[in-house]
């Protein structure tokens, strides 16, 4: 194991993360909240304190190979966590730093659940604070620093592996040669949308500290609010465009990359897309059926399925209504959407609806199979081939995400809550979605939840967001074991 | 396809299933059951004239292949159902007629959920039958067909395709050369099990009615009762008894016959054994500790979690307790143990442990994978390696089951009931276990739902039992399309 590259790249991170909490630190003090920023003034010492050291220890050689890069995402994201969560403790917010820890890797997995039951209260620099680590986790810390780490440069297969580890979606491809200019063109699609959807939000007349908030929220399909109702209480125009921007940042980057290139025509033949849409419209087509008679009226009714099927299946978790309360039915629709999850390659959660495809294909193939045990069968997506090892590699991905939520759920079923609130608990962490049903309804929160929950449901966020393999490395003896060869 | 062979051996099979209502028409007539002994007489009639003259349907070829092999048996399992419902509809003990089928299609898929709340008041002629398609459904009708079946005496290869497709498992393999003796050596095991604990409950002194349904019930890990309280009633020498049986019926008969041919070595060293003891042993133990105060004493908490276990890891469904009550943990297991099943090659249903080990070995296999990306790693069990092809074969019948749970949750919670009731109606028809959680919980039936949801899960039950292929393939347009070539 190459240790000195993994220090020197971690440390590089919590430099960032040391710089990126100094707007944090400024509406602190614009705000004349001192508890804030003394927490903010602490954190960022910290974390320049750790980081500039490791950031300094030069490696022999700049080798990163698939075991390092995932060792250092899932190193990285641990102790990003860990040191984000501080500016809650110290200020005061949260008194728990188990607490901390899990509303930081709630922010930077992108899962929005929250320990908090009332959030308005909460000083704005944390607020903000709170909101930017969805930003960031949505797109990912290393891929942010690739756009910077000179390491890429002389080689770009190296970044290759950090991409690979902390991107969502079964392969990572670049989208031009160099490393370095691909992470580029994600951030500035990333930072495009985003602006634009801060704009359409302040046409709406949102004020702007919520739109900011409200934007990092949507762009990472994080799902942490500033109102205690979530996104219930703003306009409807707001509602619809923010509607809008969940599911386009739950569609694979490439495609907005293809149609900024001209290519149209593959950006929009896309199957994942395809699918993707056609889940959407279905699930809002019979949920509206489903809820019509508790709305007011034909615009109410599609308003609220399309917020609340946008906000799962992107795996946001804002909402606009208590869809505990909504008919089985529709809570059972949300549930299947919850382990749907967005596209690959956006910053959307879950089991990812090209992993569906390919799924449900194999099950398909093997029907057939059946009838013709000696035949060869391809399975295509987009018209290409997908060869027989990553058919294998998505059904033990799918194989290991089930055998991981029912270990968590459990875990989590020790606490003795209702099999629904377990369950939904686990699917909304996993998924990184935020709101489950019963006990971790929208209207609920994660606060009644034991600490060893907690700790599992950190962890089941955490392996949502990295893919599995990131987290479950760390703990496999094997990886450590082959240092000493 | 060849539909001469499929009229001849579905004809067959009918004329079977008529003889075998004969000694329930006895027991009738015994009993002065004069409404049983005329639903029987109607019944019989009705069976011989439909199977007698397909059964003359010589068929010019004796070809079976894979598809001829599950077309028959997922017809033949059809239409036994449907006519092996008509004793409950003639004799007036369940009115509707959908609701006929449901309780005979739980009886021979080994299932045991039921409509009826009160089974006490019914004719014992009725309840011997009910109990009677546990033990038929349990081995398999078609099995038993092959012991008669003057085809397999001409070419052993045939009936290969008819034990595949109705016996549970990823690969069925002959015991001894000849097809016809390998059924027949199943059945000796089978029948030598259910007479031993025939006998050990007469000596527990168990009425010989109840002793004889109750060994039907455990034999075919089905999970009919005679009493409203199922097992509960009865002595604890009793359950013990009936909990050593029901797990002895959930391992894989081919360790029977290792053991009767004295290779004991090989016998207790089969690993789908080990694991499923293991998991026996652990789910007791934790389920003892976390239900300990809600018994009395140590040897009631023992017999209570020692009973529940068995009873659902083997997909009985009987019951001596409760388990709904349970602490969330121990009702959580219980949800686990559903979708483990027992082991291949035995009367039960669920996924099959072995599916669990392979599953589990190439989910580890790709933690190991995406460490050496181009590394070949062969999964082994019981010492044999097991091909990719069957490796790609379990993930893919492991999808198809989470897809046709998911969809048949969606389905069944149009009726509104609560997510735990919906989703372990599910999950205990399609395991073929009969009792869930909530609104199907052991002191429960399913008499409330909509007839949507009870063909529904009624299909669920057949699907486990046949494991998903038989039924799939008639509703698969190109398997019928194929026939025009």
């Amino acid at each position: 194991m190459n240790y000195r590259v993994i220090f020197n790249i971690i440390g590089k991170v919590l430099v960032i993360v040391a710089a990126f909490m100094v707007p944090a630190l400024i509406l602190s003090l614009c705000m004349h909240e001192s508890a804030g920023a003394v927490a903010f003034v602490i954190s960022i010492v910290l974390c320049a304190a750790i980081g500039f050291p490791l950031a300094l220890c030069r490696p022999k050689r700049p080798d990163i190979f698939a075991r390092e890069g995932f060792i250092t995402v899932g190193l990285a994201w641990i102790l990003v966590s860990m040191l984000g969560a501080l500016p809650f403790l110290f200020s005061g917010a949260i008194p728990n730093y188990i607490d901390c820890v899990f509303e930081t890797v709630s922010g930077f997995t992108t899962t929005g659940a929250t320990i908090l039951g009332d959030v308005e209260h909460l000083p704005r620099g944390i607020l903000y604070w709170r909101s930017f680590t969805h930003w960031l986790g949505g797109m990912g810390v290393l891929v942010f620093l690739l756009i910077l780490n000179p390491l890429s440069d002389k080689n770009t297969g190296e970044g290759m592996h950090l991409l690979r580890a902390e991107s969502p979606g079964i392969k990572a491809s670049k989208l031009v040669p160099r490393m370095k200019d691909s992470a580029g063109i994600l951030y500035l699609i990333y930072i495009g949308l985003t602006v634009l959807e801060l704009l359409l939000l302040l046409i709406g007349r949102m004020p702007l500290f919520d739109a900011v908030c409200l934007s990092f929220g949507t762009a990472g399909t994080g799902g942490f609010g500033v109102l205690n109702d979530s996104v219930a209480s703003y306009s409807p125009y707001c509602q619809w465009v923010i509607t809008v921007f969940m599911l386009l940042f739950g569609v694979n980057f490439n495609v907005y990359f293809l149609l900024l290139m001209r290519k149209f025509n593959r950006a929009l033949k896309n199957e994942e897309l395809i699918v993707y849409v056609l889940v959407v419209a279905v699930s809002i087509g019979i949920i509206s059926a489903n809820i019509f008679r508790l709305c007011s009226g034909v615009e109410h009714t599609v308003r609220t399925a399309a917020f609340q099927v946008a906000s799962i299946i992107s795996t946001t978790g804002f909402s606009t209504a208590d869809f505990d309360r909504w008919p089985q039915l529709s809570r059972t629709i949300l549930v299947a959407l919850m382990f749907c999850g967005a596209s690959a390659g956006s910053t959307g959660g879950g089991a990812k609806v090209i992993r569906m495809i390919i799924s449900f294909k194999s099950a398909r193939r093997s029907i057939y199979k059946t009838m013709h045990p000696n035949s060869v069968r391809i399975i295509h997506v987009d018209g290409e081939r997908i060869d027989d090892a990553t058919v294998g590699a998505v059904g033990a991905y799918m194989l290991l995400y089930f055998f991981i939520t029912a270990a968590a759920v459990l875990l989590v079923s020790l606490d003795g809550r209702t099999f629904e609130t377990s369950f939904t608990a686990v699917a909304a962490c996993l998924n990184n979605i935020g709101p489950g049903l019963g006990g971790v309804g929208p209207m609920e929160n994660y606060s009644m939840f034991s600490w060893f929950s907690k700790i599992v449901l950190t962890l089941s966020m955490l392996i949502g967001r990295l893919e599995i393999y990131p987290i479950l490395l760390l703990f496999t003896p094997s990886v450590w074991r082959k240092i000493h060869r």
